[in-house]
């Protein structure tokens, strides 16, 4: 284990500098502070905080989602991490994140400097600048729906999103639906990518043509729909997969506006099971992930990380919820 | 939950007769003892053994595979296994298992009878019967390398097979190897089926191709070497990968049979990393797979599934350990 000693041997100044360096002091240059980081990170020094047990503290980074509310999806993540985590004698500091705070200091570093031993990643996108640190940080670190790969260090946990989607064309073909369209969530988000795939994947596995006029990507909000369900509309489909519940309520929504009826007309399933699905009209056919487990899963892969097990990827199974969303096709009217 | 009588009406048959069948009296009839074990097990009968926290029953079935002393592959596995569910309170049988065994009684109906609660499967084939049984069980089961999909009352766990591969091509690529052999293990495995699609794989994405005449499978012994070993050679093999171990040792004891010295004429690396691989001449590269944490989260995932948490997959990250069965890659001279 290296001390501040080692470190200002290795840099060849004096320990004091690396003193103010470790603990953020504003009569040093930048450029010198996080040389000072960097080198305590790279060669193992850990703070006094971080080994005294009264201070075991992780951290739950959260991106590009909502979780205050019991309503919104990262709630029941960020509920189950904690509580598991805390039966372990963690404390768990829930820190919102933008692309500015990611670029105002590097990942290890931050941790560091504030003593914390591991943290849990959810609702990142591929192009974020931590992402992009973590092939190399030595920091026990778990993602939720992204995947680092080759990193001992780094875990991911996610629900199934080829089982997810294959659930839901599964149900829809079996009420007689071809004609199927995905509209998707965001691009640069790898269980977009990951549940396009599974749709063209899972059509294909039934014969069906997942045709490029029937797949769209909008993002995870409602207000997706009405860019989007005209032209799907257009193209033929009797039914739409979105990649989540806002999104669904939208195309619902939508489909009325434009004077077609869910089911009656179009079928829609939505992707999560948010409380929002079992209380709007129509109540929603949906694909549940249940994240109360993914966010105390996460944290048993989060503490197998801290004592060097090297579990690298933890999948949980979706469930199809059937609702009112959904019912047989019929051949569609011209309006 | 179901009673007795519960049984008894839905059969049309006594109580005595239900009694006599969950309990496995000799005067009453395979088929109605079948037929009755059947019944309760699908009308969720559980016995009073099984609701005793006294009597918290698990048992880890194992096949094909070795586990009494250190130096085999299933010890740890075991071991961590039953260390982590004694923690929980946990009573685990270890029962080895056989065609036969499994021809002889239906796995839902044992596991009712012996008043079992969950099961961990260490070591089954493909082929094997309890192994068809599993998409309809209802009883929690976790598979050590083996998948059933879309019943959430079973999970499987690993090491990431197409990574374990993938570092081991990697390395012989780094080191010069271009003409790369693998020799797999037994056919009617789903990791052996993984591991030779992973080679592919591992190969094309280095533009090398995977060689029809340099992929074999044996079997997950050390004889398989004399078998194949001639013929990779022939085909002009500079490096083998091998299944496990065992292959490995058996791949080194046959090269130099041959006149051929590893790893100065053919490089060989191993799966597993047992003790055997730090100790036979050469000393083994290898794949290290970290069996005490496989029977370890092994074991969590089965506590989750008993608690209905729906985890489906779990993966660890293989390890390369290099050794000195490996080294740069020459043009062999001919015999």
């Amino acid at each position: 284990m290296a001390t501040i000693k080692d470190i200002a041997r290795h840099l060849g100044i004096s320990v004091s500098t690396v003193s103010k360096g470790l603990n953020g002091a504003s009569d040093i240059s930048e450029e010198l502070r996080q040389l000072v980081l960097d080198t305590a990170v790279e060669m193992g020094y850990t703070t006094k905080r971080m080994k005294k047990e009264e201070h075991k503290k992780l951290c739950l980074f959260i991106e590009n989602m909502k979780y205050e509310t019991a309503d919104q999806f990262g709630y029941e993540i960020v509920l189950g991490f904690k509580k598991a985590s805390s039966r372990d004698n963690w404390d768990t500091e829930v820190i919102p994140v933008t692309p500015d705070f990611q670029a105002a200091e590097k990942y290890d570093t931050y941790m560091l400097r504030r003593g914390f031993s591991g943290a849990f990643f959810v609702g990142f996108a591929l192009q974020d600048a931590w992402m992009s640190q973590l092939p190399a940080t030595n920091i026990p670190t778990v993602l939720f729906d992204n995947c680092i790969r080759r990193n001992p260090c780094v875990g991911y946990i996610g629900t199934d999103g080829f089982e997810g989607i294959d659930l839901g064309i599964e149900h829809l073909v079996s009420l007689g639906h071809r004609k199927i369209a995905l509209l998707n969530g965001s691009l640069n988000s790898m269980v977009s990518d990951q549940r396009q795939q599974a749709f063209i994947t899972s059509m294909e596995a039934r014969s069906l043509r997942p045709e490029p006029d029937l797949m769209a990507h909008g993002y995870y909000v409602a207000d997706s729909a009405k860019y989007h369900v005209p032209r799907l509309l257009d193209a033929g489909a009797t039914a739409i997969m979105c990649g989540n519940d806002l999104i669904a309520s939208g195309v619902i929504e939508e489909c009325f506006r434009m004077g077609y009826s869910v089911p009656h007309d179009i079928s829609v399933i939505g992707y999560d099971d948010i409380p929002l699905s079992a209380s709007i009209v129509p109540t929603l056919t949906t694909i549940r992930q249940d994240r109360t487990e993914l966010g105390k899963s996460g944290y048993y892969m989060l503490a197998s990380l801290l004592r060097k097990a090297p579990i690298s990827k933890m999948l949980l199974q979706p469930q199809l919820i059937v609702r009112e969303s959904t019912s047989i096709c019929k051949e569609r009217s011209s309006k």
